[in-house]
């Protein structure tokens, strides 16, 4: 069997998620909303199924979808694609991640990445028979370390995969520090993938800033979006790829080999989706800084130390104010088992979980209120 | 740029439909039905987005459709499959081809397959830095050439991937034939990627038969089906593998790499088609059977050489008795641009189309009567 498949484990999201179930667990471990999607995108999915339109769409994804992706990039971002040969839909942004990086490396290939990151990225690198280059923020304000950063670069270096705004940290990177990537990506003549499912979910007047609207930057970034993340429909797995109309035929022809094609109706709802009014982004993203709000103090009168989160669906607390005599993964099982309220332990977003910071649990908050609330006495119970 | 992306031309089903699409051509190319798949799966999948359950299903797939699929397993053929150990659902067969060879090869591993094949066989094995051995079948009977086949087996086989019935030579193997597989296989102590899209798409009382009900072969398949073949709504992008215990995991593991999950809407729709009873399963084969005789009457009429097609949705026909002066490729882009009507190159199907068959076209006959004796009216027109 294959032998990086079979050293990899299974997802911690899955691990968590099974055990939240097993105990009765409230579940902040795994990433998603426990309220749905707008109505009118969910009518719209509803509504084109029925209407004959359910056979292969076009491998790029529907024109309407395209053209969707491709106004927002300029409503948001001020970027100007063209949806024709600009876009790529794929099913889901993990399958856009691999597309990427498939489009790009070659074996021998190294992959410069930011620590603490989504466990996908690193073994599909070295399926890929690239090479990461791992580089760690600094918490507690997950800071960049320039001088890290920039020996991590060399001759090698194909292409350096940003998550922004990063999960789990929480982190929004600023423009000074986007300029600091750019400026070594020109210097190496390397590509960028950038994971900014979360672009839409930003708090306390933080924006995101996507690497591609910086200088020299359009042809060397492929931009990831997901509709899963921002209309709160994480099982529809549409994800849609910008780049540039030279790296565009290499993604495309990547997500011929991985998926082909996207469900058209869950297109087309998504394409609903992306037209909305400003009202409807607006107001994502102060729901969730309300619920960040709620959880974050809960968890700040328990005693955790709270780090900042300027974006995501996260939280990321320091529990060793606590006083718990174990590290981040006996500190997720146990409150599962004896709190019933499920995180996720930070270092699992670490290559080498063995030396990470280990003090740390990820809470998800994108949840009702009345379940944060109960997540709350429960640790409050427990304690 | 990924060099062997960049060497990989966009797949021939995406090219002749965008041909067909500027010729206003009538697309029998890519296999795709013109009809809708049948009425209540299509609305389960409506009904089931306005129910509240549309974020992450389980990464394996909803326990609804893994029971479903390992039904239709003892149903069909027999086979005693565990529904929480032994079924992981993909978004679609494509997705599960490469996670299947993703789950097994190593790099430097081979892998035995036959020719003519489907186009994104080859990119993914050698994406995954493993090696293929190709063996012809001949036509026109597209016969097993069995001392061949022995000797594509060696030390450093891994697996055979086996498409029945074949697409685009619409064979079904024989018992006979899969026995002789079956041998390799356990003597060279190799897996089988089991490509069995079309096992409900038998002709002429021909019967699939899964290489995994083969003695000695339970522990060694991996065998994809897909909801878009079984229930003509190639759009939707839900396919299943149903393996063996031990090879599930790294499956799954490399199925948590390529998308995570499926949309759960479309999951619990193609459970409610799985349950159906046998009428739909023989009304689907008898009614495609029904289309193939239409067309192959039509083009045999017409003076093409029609090749007995067992299964699948595909016609292969004979060109040269029509004394059409160029090759396979030239043969489909004229028809498209002076008929009206798109055809596949089967020269496509093979690694190096240049010392393939050149004579055959292959045509898709799961298309609205009308639309098929329009083609055929336009057929005539030009001849
Ligand atoms: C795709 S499962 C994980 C969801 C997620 O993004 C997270 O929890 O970090
Ligand atoms: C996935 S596009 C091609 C559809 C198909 O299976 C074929 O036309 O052979």
């Amino acid at each position: 069997l294959n032998a990086l498949l079979s050293a990899t484990g299974t997802t911690v999201f899955t691990v968590m998620s099974a055990l939240a179930v097993q105990h009765g667990s409230i579940n902040l471990g795994q990433g998603f909303p426990d309220y749905e999607g707008p109505e009118d995108v969910v009518k719209a999915a509803a509504d084109a199924l029925l209407d004959n339109r359910n056979q292969y769409p076009p491998m790029t994804g529907l024109p309407e979808l395209r053209q969707a992706v491709a106004d927002a990039n300029r409503r948001f971002y001020g970027l100007t694609i063209d949806p024709a040969t600009e876009v790529v839909v794929t099913s889901g942004a993990t399958e856009a991640l691999t597309a990427c990086l498939m489009a790009v490396l070659n074996p021998g290939d190294e992959v410069v990445l930011f620590e603490p990151l989504y466990d996908t990225y690193l073994p599909v690198i070295r399926m890929l028979g690239a090479v990461p280059k791992l580089v760690r923020l600094t918490p507690p304000k997950w800071d960049l370390p320039r001088d890290a950063l920039a020996a991590a670069f060399g001759p090698k270096t194909k292409a350096v995969l940003l998550n922004t705004p990063l999960n789990p940290a929480s982190k929004v990177f600023t423009a000074a520090e986007l300029a600091f990537i750019a400026d070594l990506l020109q210097r190496h003549d390397a590509y960028a993938v950038c994971d900014e499912v979360y672009e839409h979910l930003t708090f306390d007047g933080w924006k995101h800033i996507p690497l591609m609207t910086l200088p020299g930057m359009r042809g060397r970034c492929m931009r990831i979006g997901s509709a899963g993340k921002t209309f709160s429909l994480t099982g529809w797995k549409v994800g849609y790829i910008t780049c540039d109309a030279s790296l565009a035929p290499n993604v495309a022809k990547a997500h011929q080999l991985l998926t082909f094609t996207t469900p058209p109706n869950l297109q087309r709802a998504v394409a609903v989706g992306l037209n909305k009014d400003d009202s409807y982004f607006g107001s994502l993203s102060a729901e969730l800084q309300a619920k960040r709000d709620r959880l974050a103090a809960g968890l700040e009168k328990l005693g955790f130390g709270v780090l900042e989160a300027r974006g995501s669906y996260f939280i990321t607390a320091d529990f060793s104010p606590l006083g718990f005599s174990g590290d981040d993964v006996a500190f997720c099982r146990h409150i599962t088992e004896a709190a019933k309220v499920t995180a996720i332990p930070v270092s699992a977003f670490y290559d080498n979980p063995a030396d990470a910071p280990k003090h740390y649990a990820r809470f998800a908050f994108c949840k009702n209120d009345a379940v944060l609330d109960e997540a709350l006495a429960r640790l409050t119970a427990w304690k």
